[in-house]
């Protein structure tokens, strides 16, 4: 019999719990399964005498997750605190240095130190897994790094915040505006303590940043990109996207093109009856297309208690079975560092604005895209009790920046009521 | 630098020959994802003249995939002729016993071989990979041996013909006979050389022995997989089951029930907005439930030379970077030997029969099922111009051997005028 893998949990909230109930609940299953027993050593959380609805007393507790970290009796950290920085870094780092595996549901710290932390996994001849990171329940990080291995990466796509595919789901649903939701939202529980993770596109860019330096073989590089919220999503924009067969999705994209590494999060139109369309509530998808394979869509959970353990369970019992790859699917230092590609590649752009109803409006704004370039496929001004007429374009392919140029000429018009929206209608 | 991971390939029809131009352009992006030089030592199929579209002038010929697959200069057999039985089984024993690996892409010899195939791969502390053998270019098996590993498996189900899926949804989109697109099919060359290996579920069936036997830590049995074709649904069954809001899918399903595992492949109702019921034409999709993760869905590609290629590489990328695991996810002699459950746990049923219009027939329908206890949900006659009535029936929750019993008393009722079709509905 093969010695056990022992763990120490660095953060009792709900993940780390969910990693406590499986490892009680199926130790017999994950031992026929791994070859190995699967031990916890010792638990870390903040305060040591809330209820957590599971017994903690077979394990030590240690106050200081660096202290956990370095154990004698602890061959992998289990890091579930989150943040990028702070504790849950100091203990990674610490656990790498001593020697042992890590574990973590570590977006942030992954997207932004991603590269030195494998850099130092490697130079000890470690690990970080990181399932449980991107999309939940859903086995991405798997798929890409293992499964797909054989393809080149031509474009990953995800929907991976369900709170935001939640409050865009609702609206078109419940014909309710986005305040009300992002309300709703908080009284759930559904809402980072710090919102704008969520709606604001930070979270699933974190998620994004990730699967890029996967997928395209590159550093990890939050930095580079590109993020817009749904927090300027009006109902009106839900309506006349599913009116022309759209659904509007915090949709990220990220691709290698010419000028280097497109990365955007942002809300876009996708066909209604695509699977990312079709896509509703706090479920999340992740799409990886490969030169071979074609396109994989991969569906499931994107939170909670049980999904998120089961994905943190999966790297544990990969470590079991001595499963160790390079953290991001190549050594560290072949990574590349491409410059990012602001802006995408072309696309057709939904626009949306309020004229002021007088004689020659429209007409100005046609003009103003046309000097930018911007070739117009569908244009209606639709019915209204207001002084002023909303108008919505639908473009051919253009560049973001003809839009953007367009955009800023209009919003100098006296004719225009209110700031244009623009959203790209993203090919899936 | 590592040792190249030298491959013998026998099989050189699409996917073998897929397999050779992934390994060509991609030679240096794979060494960069597993360390290794991936190379290919000797080839093997049955005509050495074919012209294929792909060099093979750097590669040894070998005539017999057995001498091939115990070549000095080979680590790892690529098994890809087909075939539950002959030459397929004979090189992968053979490898297997000269210390190789093997990758495969054949269903049929693992659905039904499985079990003693594992035992030896064991025995001789190999391994055998088999990502190609289930939904094309999906990484379905490395999902829910390795990425759901912490989960107990509740259900899983898959479409997983492409052919099968193709005829069903073009019967609907095209209002076409399935006769007519059976033809279609056949012609396109979307049909095996036995074609009831595809419309009469038994490909599909394979596939699902092989998922079942990792969900449930249980020996692969085929022959306890409980299969229904499609031949026999008619453009009416899709029409009504459309009009309800359902679509019928060629379905696996398997699951623990108490009286054993439950393994059945056949035609079934499921909602037309479930992922299930929204895909169309060859695409491919399993769905995982398990007791954390809840549903995970996988959809993509379920055959064609680059999405297969591209699931046999995965595999043996997965060797060159040294991962190797039980075949069916956990030791071969730890496998269980559960009784199958047949006809599958209660569900609700649609019927359809045409009645003699003749006063009085649909109260001895009605009394049959009363008496099988099977209860109606929805009943319903519709327009007609012909002397038999078509009437349509969804049952409450009943046992398909109560539905049985009820079917057979009815086909010796003389006002039922054509043999009644039963198809369950499926809880997706």
């Amino acid at each position: 019999m093969s010695q056990p893998l022992r763990l120490g949990i660095a953060g009792l909230g709900t993940v780390g719990v969910g990693v406590v109930k499986i490892i009680r609940r199926h130790a017999d299953l994950l031992e026929t399964r791994t070859g190995r027993r699967i031990e916890i050593s010792a638990v870390c959380a903040r305060d040591r005498n809330r209820d957590r609805g599971v017994s903690l007393s077979g394990y030590d507790w240690e106050d200081n997750p660096v202290a956990l970290a370095v154990r004698e009796d602890v061959d992998v950290l289990v890091e579930l605190m989150g943040g990028s920085d702070g504790p849950a870094k100091a203990a990674t780092e610490a656990a790498l240095a001593a020697g042992k595996d890590v574990v973590t549901a570590n977006k942030a710290m992954l997207a932004v130190h991603g590269q030195t932390l494998a850099e130092q996994a490697e130079a000890s001849g470690r690990s970080i897994r990181y399932e449980a990171a991107v999309a939940g329940g859903i086995p991405c990080i798997k798929a890409l790094t293992e499964g797909l291995a054989g393809n080149e990466i031509t474009r990953v796509m995800g929907v991976m915040n369900g709170t935001c595919n939640y409050i865009l789901t609702r609206m078109e649903a419940e014909g309710l505006g986005y305040n009300a939701l992002f309300e709703e939202a908080g009284r759930l529980g559904y809402l980072e303590a710090d919102p704008t993770l969520d709606v604001g596109g930070i979270d699933a860019a974190h998620k994004l940043a990730i699967l890029a330096a996967i997928a395209f073989g590159t550093r990890p590089n939050f930095d580079g990109v590109e993020i817009e919220g749904i927090e300027h999503i009006e109902l009106e924009d839900i309506r006349q996207a599913a009116d022309m067969g759209f659904r509007i999705k915090l949709l990220g994209v990220a691709q290698r093109t010419a000028r280097g590494l497109e990365q955007r999060m942002q809300p876009c139109l996708v066909p209604a009856e695509s699977p990312l369309g079709q896509l509703e509530g706090g479920t999340n998808m992740v799409v990886i297309e490969g030169d071979s394979v074609e396109q994989i869509v991969l569906r499931g959970p994107g939170a909670g208690e049980g999904p998120t353990a089961s994905a943190v369970m999966g790297d544990i019992c990969d470590l079991a079975r001595g499963i160790r790859l390079p953290v991001f699917g190549q050594p560290a230092a072949m990574l590349k560092e491409l410059p990012p590609a602001r802006t995408g590649l072309p696309a057709p752009y939904y626009l949306r604005m309020k004229l002021v109803d007088r004689p020659g409006a429209l007409a100005k704004v046609a003009t103003i895209l046309g000097d930018a370039g911007v070739s117009i496929d569908r244009m209606r001004q639709y019915g209204h009790s207001e002084p002023s007429a909303p108008v919505l374009i639908v473009t051919h392919k253009t560049t973001r920046t003809a839009i953007d140029e367009a955009l800023k000429l209009m919003r100098k018009l006296d004719v225009v009521a209110s700031a244009p929206v623009a959203l790209r209608i993203e090919h899936v």
